[in-house]
């Protein structure tokens, strides 16, 4: 079997090792071949692929972005499933691995289920907001990154007595918050899925204050604080509008200085979380991935994608990653809690 | 309730947020009270105790070792149970959170069933070796340094066209080789688990030469190659006295250079795994078991352990953790040798 | 001889390794005692100190921020010179080392030369810009951290074919900008020293892209595009309004786009660069500056600093630290060039 | 000009950006084209070169190891000069940039001196023993690696009421221990320079432990104790031996034991040290050296080599480098004593 490869959507550490995996997994268990795509979806549209051995592959498990580059083409642009059919036929390729996130995989479904086409998948989001699996990679790095962060202001953050405001990605679920909250001892944890007022930071961050810390406040990038919703979407702004904006923390820690008097500064961190090279956790379920995706191309388990349950990978249908965003559920939150103010 | 927490045997990275969690929960969710037990079961033997506040826990999340300190001194040594209800009187403790490996979980268990002590327990390996829980804290900080060494040790390998054997942790099993071995593009990886023989890891070492790659071999120090039990085992050693004379990858190193002709270089990272800041995955972790332990204790769940299940913290019984090894199964063996070679 | 120790301005890493290198040698060479003075000069003037053992000092190495606390007060202020000499009698203080930038040396300098005060210094720059000194100590922590930022972006930046820019601390002069572009392997560093134009910087963007790289720019938050800094004056800003308001490269990453055609985003380093564990280099300069500062004052060369020269540890005026800003030569820019594009 | 690049003997972190900086500033500054040797003078004498473009050094500033590889073949084996010679009109190659250490030096001088080979040097000393230069690259690389290693087996230390006994690389000198002994705060730090007896030792360690300190002991592989020269001769093993046969460090940690009563154990570091990526400040040197390298053969300064003085990069005579060994001085070791026990 002959199968093209793609990356689509935001990059995230660990999509070369599950590049590494489907091609040595392919090629030694089950003699496939395999053709790079370059740049997503825009690279099968647009006859931009090349032929893959192992030795593209090789020293690749710790290498952050994508060799096989990435972008936000959709696969029903320019031609669509029409023009990747003959792409495909020119090159001999029989099925396709699309590793990306809830465009990619529910457009992929829909491939599968409306034209007909080959194609399985691998899910990828570093907020960790796709369903029917239990973390996605990157998610790891992403989380280890924000940690550091915080080690490191809090230091400063005690040096001058102030509040740090600390904005991690996140655009619909809290995931990396809380994470990097918890691990990180954060006195305050933001998150969409649990809007708190502002009156509520204040005292946890005044109450962190009174015990001699530095407060130190993770908010997810797409928090909005209880009752400011029309405040903010006044600007007329979706949350991608507010990042570019300068963020959530920007809009928050000068509230915060008001509201508590304790002199208040914001970082954040952007683009640094899902850069470089993948943590050791996030190396090793990326080429588990990988591996258990060439097996579902070479059983033709077409509409599946791989997907990690508890220490098992198992094949999960492509759609149900994707029927609803995976949320930090309650009791989550509650816990989270017993760490704050 | 007053409740006592004490950790033993070998330290592990999270130990200190399994504390925090801990105390945090017990006092804030239950207004437990929390009594601190010097160097594990010594501390309760000889009443060497303190009193403990959210103060002595403030900042644990990110510090590695243990603020109790730990000791192997057994539970059932100097005056044993008898002398436990004694102390535990003169203090009016109530409960035990005791957070330890095989012997601690068993021991404990003993004392719940035969004594009837009110104990609650959270497994720690950092060999990832006990049952009944998908990881245990300490593993993923393990893996992840063993991670970075063999990164390092790569540049200097293929730098000499040398090969490059490192020895991790795990007695028994081989969980800590396996996952750094993959996530650091290892070209064998030997497991006690496993056991191959000399020609074998010949063949991977010269076959990964021969495209052009420095050789890495990561071995967990409980390792024998096949045929060498008995050579091993007339030397009269235990695995742990392997490790004092020098360890295995010293052992397989000259008969490496010897068997493929290759240049061959040793190193054993020993305590190294177990030091430092946890990594972000281990200190969420620590403190999510910390605080189901804390919940343990309040529902008087003795005899019962927080464990790990996918995305879960659930109770098992401390005596389901040591029933049997948990050792690295078949098909993760079959899928690391995809990348071997 | 009984010394005060004061922390004063932006905190550094090492800051309190040189703490520790002046009590331990203070204590053990020349039996000196010592006392705390808390939020630098605020603290004397407010009579905030407190006694200093070497036990305070233990484990201090490796921790980022200062355990003294530090403010902006200004020696200056609030009963000055008079209040000063009151706190120091109250407390048996004959003499203070002042650890501090710009404002903290020619303040102390004025104060031993008009008010015969007995100060010694030891200089605190993170930007690196005071003068008669080869490096100031949190230098190498902050040039470590933004080298290894841009390690990271580069990743992404490659992934998405996109231009990354990178604003890293550096108000006046752009030290951390040179030394982290040449490690980090940047295709254009921007510096205040060196204004250049969008044209110019454009090409080097499109040269980088030309070659197949994903363009990286790394730019000090003082630098100002040559011909804009009217515009950019219209504002009404200063540098520090400017970092506020968003940052230089939030400001260039638009005209770059617009320039050059390749998507570019921004990021802000910001408070990342000055907090955490300083690095080994760091930790060894602290330590030695702050031993050599115990002896200054032993010596009772007052208006002296301990400075570094080559790999020696030498004794110069305050006042000459700040007779002019230690700019980045024109050598050091033309080597740089060499990289570029 | 046309210049050939070798580097020789044990590798050292920056090499891979030495040679980027040399090939950069002479195809951009002086319009040289260059050939890579490969593994040190082997190339050279078994004609195994490659012509090299900009394309060969792009991202390299970060990368461990050296692209070039490295051997330990003397230049005046298998033919020397005479065949050097022919290799070098064969390819056109008018001079060479030797990067090596001692052995490298000394040959290639002698080959200026007495061959009029056209040489030109960069100093490369993992131990930072070379004379006449301050720094060399890799040394901050190894300091830091030891560092952080002494950072972790603390807290295990600690937990265990343990000594550890931590060994680095210094054959013949003690910086790497010293540096990375002053800023990891050891409790004793062993060089070759300085030999003291076990009893001192065992003192230091126990006023260690009497504090409440987990006792740190950092040992240059090169030290021996006073009065155990003869012991230790007698197994007639130099340095490399005792170092192949399990290290100093495992012969000290059984005495200390014994003569303190202290539970403790030993840490080889080895080829850790050595391998990775560079830090920022190894990047920077190294860039710079090799550019100044470029200027040296450009300059037809045949003889001389790139060496760090202050802030500036000088030339000296490759022989100087060599006359004599850098040694830690005798006021750098009453400084770190300040430290101990």
């Amino acid at each position: 079997m002959r199968i093209g490869i793609l990356t689509s959507g935001g990059d995230s550490p660990g999509l070369n090792a599950v590049i590494r995996g489907i091609v040595r997994k392919g090629i030694r268990s089950h003699g496939s071949s395999f053709v790079g795509i370059r740049d997503g979806w825009r690279g099968l549209l647009e006859d931009d692929v090349f032929e893959m051995s192992m030795l593209d592959v090789r020293g690749l498990s710790g290498r952050g972005g994508t060799i096989l580059g990435t972008s936000r083409t959709h696969p029903y642009e320019d031609g669509g499933p029409a023009r990747m059919r003959e792409v495909m036929a020119a090159h001999d390729i029989d099925a396709i691995v699309a590793i990306g996130g809830e465009g990619t995989l529910s457009g992929a479904s829909r491939l599968v289920e409306e034209e007909g086409l080959n194609i399985v998948g691998v899910p990828k989001t570093i907020d960790n907001d796709l369903d029917n699996t239990d973390y996605t990679f990157g998610f790891d790095t992403a989380q280890s990154i924000a940690t550091e962060a915080i080690d490191r202001l809090r230091t400063t953050a005690e040096s001058h007595h102030r509040c740090m405001v600390i904005e991690v990605m996140g655009r619909n679920v809290g995931w990396i918050a809380l994470h990097s909250g918890m691990a990180g001892g954060a006195h305050a944890i933001l998150m969409p899925e649990f809007p708190v007022s502002m009156d509520q930071i204040g005292q946890w961050v005044t109450s962190a204050r009174d015990r001699g810390r530095a407060p130190i406040v993770v908010v997810a990038e797409g928090f909005v604080p209880e009752g400011l919703d029309e405040q903010i979407a006044d600007r007329g702004l979706d949350s991608r509008g507010r990042a570019r904006l300068g963020g959530i923390a920007n809009y928050l820690a000068p509230l915060i200085e008001e509201t508590t008097g304790i002199e208040t500064r914001a970082t954040i961190l952007g683009h640094l979380q899902r850069g470089g090279s993948p943590t050791a956790y996030d190396r090793v379920l990326s080429t588990r991935l990988g591996m258990a995706a060439a097996d579902l191309a070479h059983d033709e388990q077409w509409g599946k994608m791989a997907s990690l349950k508890g220490t098992d990978i198992v094949a999960v249908e492509m759609a149900s990653a994707v029927d609803s965003l995976k949320t930090v559920p309650l009791d989550r939150w509650e816990e989270a809690q017993v760490l704050f103010g």
